[in-house]
């Protein structure tokens, strides 16, 4: 396994084995890699000739006062747990190289940037689609994979390859879960024990949403109301958002007569914390 | 000389093209093609094994109440040059195919669009940084030839290039002039015969200015008021800017002491026209 750091190295690395005819399939990640990630790397590396994966906590798109210098660092470990999975390329820039003094251009996609998250974390969509971005062309991969629990990301970065006829497909796998349905993330080690717990009502409540969906109920507030209801619940957790919109453009939706995506987001805590479910009939 | 019109066969071909070892070479125009257009090309022929010239007229660059509707469109005349040019392949895509419903990405480079056309053409710089790179990622280049005329759309794309981390080399190419200085636009034809001599006097007073920095004069503000002086003297001639950049970044500059860029807008009549020229010492 190949560790690059520099960006103009991995740009003709990536050239060189593209000219080659080799395929190249990527994974971008913040590292602290764990379950989740590791299940993309999977489902990637038989997609292609050479596994890219990215380690990168990215500032852009991370708002102010949030947790960019406290976000988990775990640089050699998930060294290992690359090399262990068979990963050809770790990408690793540093922060000045990646965005050098005098940089100014953002991406924005705006349509399926606005509501959920992107109500409460300005500037974080456009941050993600920069990074995305500059990573695609760097890494030149004909194939990427993203997890499905931050799903309005996914929509994002679909929207935009679409936008900018980017001939890279991009894949969603589905979240990976903790064995009490938790979604996994690097932020539920900022979880206490206690707060741990809590957490698992999201999914519960999420999965009981979608058996009711399943059962016939498809008006979208009955079903929000059913969440919210059972989140109110629990004094510690605090409510963003709990919302229904069409899976494929995010646009919402009063009656779930097609494909849709149940998406919420709570504080535990100190704690952050997104899931998500599919209503498909 | 093919002429493809669908973005997904020109996505293909040009992907066939570069897997196949070519480098393809890129003249991005809104047809109307005149001489200026023309040295581009000639330009960008040697350059490479493949020449693509895009004939686009882009909605998304021009600023509400501008001249969309009427910009002068003659795609046989263009074809017919191109040929004569020894054009490859003309690429020429219809706007619901580069802009399908549901389009909503858009790229801004912050800094180089501001001031001069920026402040006076709001969303112009998002619009052309945006169908270029879109244009760049179907047609892949290895190298596009920008005319200097339209001298901060040119700093515009070189900063987007870097700041994307794309691998193409950008290329500007001198501005073409008319016998009597004038520098050569599409735009110049909407001149009447009696507004298109008083044109020259934009070059006219750009080269007075060149030749007193060459004598020693470093204030810009000395520079910049003899040809705002000498532009007054015409009533006809509304000036919209007469500025002095850094010419690398487009920053402010007083004191002219490292290579610099005298650019300017006026309007004559309808017609805005915009010209600029080097102070190197």
């Amino acid at each position: 396994m190949k560790v690059i750091k520099s960006v103009s190295d991995m740009a003709v690395k990536a050239s060189r084995l593209v000219q080659g005819g080799k395929r190249i399939s990527f994974v971008p990640t913040m590292g602290n890699l764990h379950e989740g990630h590791l299940s993309l790397m999977r489902m990637a590396k038989p997609m292609a000739d050479i596994l890219v994966v990215s380690i990168f906590v990215n500032p852009l798109q991370f708002e102010p006062g949030s947790d960019f210098d406290t976000y988990p660092r775990t640089f050699q470990e998930d060294l290992k747990k690359c090399e262990d999975l068979g990963v050809d390329i770790v990408f690793a820039p540093m922060e000045s190289d990646l965005y050098p003094e005098g940089f100014q251009t953002m991406v924005e996609v705006s349509e399926v940037s606005k509501g959920l998250c992107g109500d409460f974390r300005p500037g974080h969509f456009k941050g993600v689609a920069t990074v995305v971005l500059k990573l695609f062309n760097i890494v030149k991969p004909r194939v990427a994979v993203f997890g499905e629990k931050d799903y309005q990301q996914l929509c994002v970065i679909r929207q935009m390859v679409k936008d900018l006829n980017l001939d890279i497909q991009i894949v969603g796998h589905p979240t990976v879960r903790e064995p009490d349905g938790l979604a996994m993330s690097s932020r539920n080690q900022y979880l206490s024990p206690e707060e741990r717990v809590r957490a698992a009502l999201l999914y519960k409540l999420l999965k009981e949403a979608q058996e009711r969906f399943e059962k016939g109920e498809r008006r979208a507030q009955a079903l929000i109301t059913h969440v919210q209801t059972g989140l109110a619940k629990d004094p510690k957790i605090a409510v963003e958002y709990v919302s229904i919109r069409e899976r494929d453009n995010l646009k919402t939706i009063d009656v779930v007569d097609k494909p849709a995506v149940m998406a919420l987001a709570v504080h535990i805590g100190k704690t952050r914390l997104i899931d998500n479910i599919f209503l498909t009939s």
